[in-house]
C-alpha cells in the first residue's frame, strides 16, 4: 500500500516557547524574577530561539506577570534569539516598547464568551484596540505576533465558528501581524477538526502565516501537530514540561510539551535546532521553581531511558 | 489547499482493552479478584467488546494474575463480549481451555534482547512453542491472537528491523492466529516511524489481521494511531486511565489511555460502541483499586469538562 502521508515533511519546523509566560501564567505560586531568568536561560541553552517571556498586563490581572519590565531588562538581548511579550493595551505597549524585546504580541479569542471573561470587551472592541496597537508596534521596529484563542472550542459557547476565526485572522494579519497563532485553548480538539480547519485557514492565508498552539487537556495535541504539519504549517507553540495547567479543569494537563513535540519532531527526521537533553534539563529547571511535577510524557520518562 | 487525508477514515473501529491484564501486571500491589471483576465490569457497562483479563503465566512470575482461574469462573460468559488471555506455554494453554474463555493470546518479541528477558527463550524457540499452541487453542474453538512486541525499539538493543517483525507475523498467520497486535512496547515509535513499519507490513498482510498497540511513554501515542488510522488498521489496544505505567522508566505512562483514544475517535466521527461518560467512570474504578492517580489525560481531565 502506497500513501501520500508525510511525503512533503519540511527538513525544519520553528517551535515557539511559552512556558514563561502563558506556563507561569497559570501557576499559583509567585515565581521570583531570578529564577524566571533561570528558566528561560536554560531554553535558550537548549536552542530555543523564539520565546514568549512575559504580558504587560495590569499586576493587578496577573501579579506573576508584574516584574515584567525587570525580566525583560534582566534577559538583555541575546544574539539570534527573539523574546516578545503580550500587550492586551496601549499601556502594555507603550511598557513593552521601553525594553528592547524584538517582538510584541496581541491576542483575542475566536469565541466572544472567552474574550469577555479574558479582556471584558468583545470581539469587535479588541480588534478596534489593535487597529492601533499593532502598527505602533510595526512603527517602532517591534515583530507584532497575533494569538487567536478558542478556535477549536470555547469552555463558555462549546462550539466555535472557524469563518469568524478566519476574518478575525485576515484583520490582524492586516492590521501588520507577522503571523498568527491558531490555539485551541482547552485542548478539545481532534484530528479531523483539525484539518477541516486548516483548510479553511489555508484556502485564505500562506501558511507561513500561520502557528499552532495546541493544549494536551485530552491527549490530543500531537496528533494535532501531526496533521498540522501535513497540511504545511511550520511553527508550533509549547510549553517545556507541560508547565501551565488548565485553568478550566484543575489537575488536568495545559499546553503540549516542548520536549514531547521536539521528541516526535526529531523521530520524523524534523530539525528544530533543539538539543533534547538540554530541554529535559530546562524542564527540570520549571519543574523545581514551581514546586510540583509536570504533565509532559517526556518530562516524566526522562530523555535517557531512550537511548541505550 | 486540497489534502486526502482522512478521505478514507472508517465508520468504525475496534478498542481492544488490555487494562485488566496488561495494566495491572505492572502494578505493585496484588488487586483482590473482586476488584479485577468490578473492574472488568465497569469496563464491559461502558460498551468495551474485547478485552484481555488475565494471563496464564506461572503464579511465580506474575503474582497479580495467580487468580486466572478464579477470575475467569467469576466473569462467566457475558453474551456479546470477548475475553482473553495469555497463554505463555502449553501448561497455560490447558489452563485456559478449561475456562470459558472466547479467546487466548501468544506473545513475543521482535528483538532477542527483550524476548530473552520476558520469557527466556529465543524467538525461534518461542515460535517452536506457538506452532503447537496456536492449533491446539483454534482445535479447541477458541479465536488466537498474536501479540508482537517492542517493533518501534528494544530496550535493550535499540532499534529493531521491521522486516524481522514481518517474517514472525507471517509465521503467527500461518500458525492459525487471527490477528497479530503489533506493539510499541517502550513508547517510543514517532509517526513517520509508524507509517514507514505498516508500509512494509500491508504490503504482505491485509490491514483486518493487524492491530496496533502504543505506549504513550513520550506522548506519541495517539499522533500513531492516527498514523494507523490514515493507512488502514482498525483495532487498537488500549488500557483504561492508561493504567499500567512503564517497566522501564517508573513514574512515565505506559498504554495509551483507552478514555484518550475513544475521545480522539469520537471526535473524528468514527463509532466504537463506547460510552465515554461510563469508560471515564471505568477509569475512576481502575484508579481506586489500584490506589494512585492514573496518567490518561482525559482521565485526569474528566469527560464533564468537555461538555458545557
Amino acid at each position: 500500500m502506497r500513501s501520500t502521508l508525510f511525503d512533503a515533511l519540511p527538513d525544519e519546523v520553528s517551535v515557539y516557547e511559552v512556558s514563561p509566560r502563558d506556563g507561569l501564567q497559570n501557576e499559583a505560586i509567585t515565581v521570583p524574577t531570578p529564577r524566571k531568568v533561570r528558566l528561560i536561560e536554560a531554553l535558550v541553552a537548549a536552542g530555543l530561539k523564539r520565546l514568549e517571556v512575559t504580558s504587560f498586563v495590569s499586576p493587578k490581572w496577573v501579579p506573576q506577570l508584574a516584574d515584567a519590565v525587570e525580566l525583560c531588562r534582566l534577559l538583555g538581548h541575546p544574539g539570534g534569539v527573539s523574546f516578545s511579550a503580550l500587550c492586551p493595551n496601549r499601556q502594555g505597549l507603550d511598557r513593552a516598547l521601553a525594553t528592547e524585546l524584538d517582538e510584541v504580541a496581541v491576542f483575542l479569542s475566536a469565541s466572544e464568551g472567552h474574550n469577555r471573561r479574558n479582556v471584558n470587551k468583545t470581539i469587535a472592541e479588541t480588534l478596534d484596540v489593535f487597529r492601533e496597537l499593532v502598527p505602533a508596534g510595526v512603527a517602532a521596529g517591534r515583530r507584532v505576533r497575533g494569538y487567536l484563542s478558542t478556535l477549536w472550542g470555547c469552555p463558555f459557547e462549546g462550539e466555535v465558528d472557524p469563518a469568524r476565526g478566519v476574518e478575525i485572522t485576515r484583520q490582524l494579519l492586516e492590521m501588520g501581524c507577522y503571523e498568527v497563532s491558531l490555539g485551541d485553548t482547552i485542548g478539545i480538539g481532534t484530528p479531523r477538526q483539525t484539518k477541516r480547519i486548516l483548510e479553511m485557514f489555508l484556502a485564505e492565508f500562506p501558511a507561513e502565516r500561520l502557528a499552532l498552539h495546541f493544549h494536551d487537556t485530552r491527549g490530543t495535541a500531537l496528533a494535532n501537530v501531526v496533521v498540522g504539519l501535513e497540511m504545511g504549517i511550520r511553527t508550533f507553540d509549547a510549553s517545556v514540561g507541560g508547565l501551565g495547567g488548565c485553568p478550566y479543569a484543575p489537575g488536568a494537563a495545559g499546553n503540549l510539551a516542548t520536549e514531547d513535540l521536539v521528541f516526535t519532531l526529531h523521530g520524523m527526521g524534523i530539525e528544530t535546532g533543539i538539543d533534547l537533553d538540554k530541554l529535559v534539563e530546562a524542564g527540570r529547571v520549571a519543574s523545581a521553581i514551581v514546586g510540583h511535577d509536570l504533565s509532559g510524557k517526556v518530562h516524566r520518562a526522562g530523555v535517557r531511558a531512550l537511548r541505550r
